[in-house]
């Protein structure tokens, strides 16, 4: 393999196809990236076994062939580099001479046979999303999801399609978020799990306007296609549970309230909060929400404007997903919709009926 | 104690007391600001014994008096407050009501006479350094000194004033910085070890322009007064040693080389030297000097064009030191002045003679 490129396409192609590299691999070709040239052409491949990432970049080949090269140094190399036109050569398969003005790097890597087969994406049931909403979708559920890898099917986002809605759903037993999209045409039911991880990466390389994302199901994978970028990822089994369940309908207090201005309250209390147990109380009431916490450190009172329909109520909630799910809402004003203090509390943006998460309230004395 | 101030006051004035704050302190008091209000002034009160800061903001005083509160909850506090007037009163000496707007948090602390008195600076044999020059000379000395608390001499910096010169030496016995400032007054003579850690905080508060550093001396203190701030900081006790002797008179080398250049090439062989005791060599031919590494990971050859005075050269650096000099010198252009492969390196810039740093060689085989 002989090639030329640009510094810039290097690096944007080594970033993203590192993104499925994992450190913690204990197969150390897997801690490499695939780089294969032809047709003028370079393509680079990482993976973990679970995800896949394809990054296509133009370049000049001056003799095809493939090698896999340690993804860490050749992303911190390529970074350094001079703004000059780059060349790399392998020599005899398994290592690489990268040249730039008078300089070179000699880089130690693998056989490219060493590198697993990538599941060829063959996809069918296609989505078209744009680039920029989906990254917001994903914005609003992502951090619902649980980190716990034992337990995988919450560490994953249900992709739901019927009845010509698209619903993401995320939850982690403590709280829930849910986001639908109507879509016009005709599509096929979709019901599968796709893992957090792939999501997060995903949401980090994809935004560009005017750019749309494809999301195609295979066996057991789903196939996120890009412009010169391709996401594999396998599907996380399991049964998603019953989201519309815990959902519940109608409520005995709605309130009204500014999200920035609750979010920065809850925010304060949480400050004195943390150093016990992040428990906050709100205790509403006809027009404003008093937010206290108590802890060794200190107490605090705060109080937020709201307009009240219904019940005063008292109902108390950890700081943590009370901010989580303010600052993903994405929406000025919001409802807070309760049904007692043992019951979830929903929030939901005053304007579109489109997205709700949901928060578990915590039992106090 | 009762005022009210704003929250950008506020915030200041916390902000700069809490650098002489050790989180590590045994002493839980210490762990706290004293807050004194009188004469429509606030006084911020911080130390870890070893230095103070003192800082002064205005504010309205209801109620004189003091008290001692948690830099770390303080802190974060005011950091998050709305942008409305903040009202801090005390209660029973113990506690101190923060308000702002109609919420409030109660931050429990210290009675103000458990904190330490703080030593009456009364310094002695003042220079006054612009605060821009003196971040500057700052940035440029104290990447030499020594992390090693197990010797306090090489952690400190060295402020000399004799004939009409302030000199400001570091070294960790690896490299060496050196800065000297001419001064147009008589000034008396200086021969004293400052803490780096005072002189980092210090750097990280002034820069403000047309405002001026007074730096006094007092009984094994010095004190460096700013418009609102203080510092006194104890002295290190020892005799620093004789910086004089180990810079080489003249040279048998010297490049004249870009300092982008050769950094950035240094840079990239430190990539691949870090795997390894982040050895590379230098040889020194007649227009160029060629970088090399070789480690597990590959091997790396930059050539940088040099103009070369006096004879070829190999000799051997550790790479983060060369990196750290070449990014505190602070000059477009430089010279490496050297003398055999067993005698360190200057670097000087090539405009002033006022500044010049040295870096130990490594012996290789």
């Amino acid at each position: 393999m002989k090639i030329i490129c640009t510094r810039q396409n290097l690096i944007q192609g080594v970033t993203t196809a590192q993104r499925a590299v994992s450190t913690k691999n204990p197969l150390p070709v897997l801690s490499g990236i695939l780089l294969t040239a032809a047709n003028n052409k370079l393509e680079l491949k990482g993976t973990d076994l679970e995800m896949g990432i394809q990054c296509i970049i133009p370049c000049t080949v001056q003799e095809e062939g493939s090698i896999v090269l340690p993804a860490k140094y050749l992303g911190e190399i390529v970074r350094r580099l001079p703004d000059t036109p780059i060349q790399i050569e392998t020599q005899e398969g398994i290592n690489a001479i990268i040249r730039y003005g008078q300089s070179e790097i000699t880089i130690n890597g693998f056989h490219a046979e060493e590198f697993p087969s990538f599941p060829n994406p063959q996809g069918r049931n296609t989505l078209v999303i744009p680039e920029e909403e989906l990254k917001e979708y994903l914005r609003q559920i992502l951090f619902a999801t649980s980190p716990d890898e034992n337990r995988p099917i919450f560490t994953g986002v249900l992709l739901e399609v019927s009845d010509n809605k698209i619903k993401l759903v995320a939850t982690d037993t403590h709280r829930l978020a849910l986001k639908e999209i109507n879509v016009s045409s005709d599509l096929q039911d979709i019901n599968v799990i796709v893992p957090g991880k792939t999501l997060n990466e995903l949401a980090r390389v994809i935004g560009v306007a005017d750019k749309e994302v494809t999301i195609s199901m295979g066996d057991n994978q789903v196939i996120f296609g890009m412009e010169d970028t391709l996401f594999i990822s396998r599907l996380i089994d399991g049964q998603f549970p019953n989201y519309r369940q815990v959902i519940p309908q109608g409520y005995k207090t709605r309130i009204r309230v500014k999200t920035k201005e609750l979010l920065e309250a809850v925010e304060r209390a949480s400050l004195l909060a943390r150093v016990g147990t992040q428990i906050i109380r709100l205790s509403i009431e006809e027009d404003k929400v008093i937010i206290t916490a108590n802890t060794e450190v200190g107490r605090i009172h705060e109080e937020v404007q709201v307009y009240l329909q219904g019940d005063a109520m008292q109902i108390a909630f950890n700081a943590v997903y009370l901010i989580d799910a303010l600052r993903a809402i994405g929406s000025d004003d919001i409802y807070l919709d309760l049904s007692g203090p043992l019951s979830p509390g929903i929030l939901r943006p005053v304007e579109g009926d489109d997205y709700l998460s949901l928060v578990l309230p915590v039992r106090t004395i």
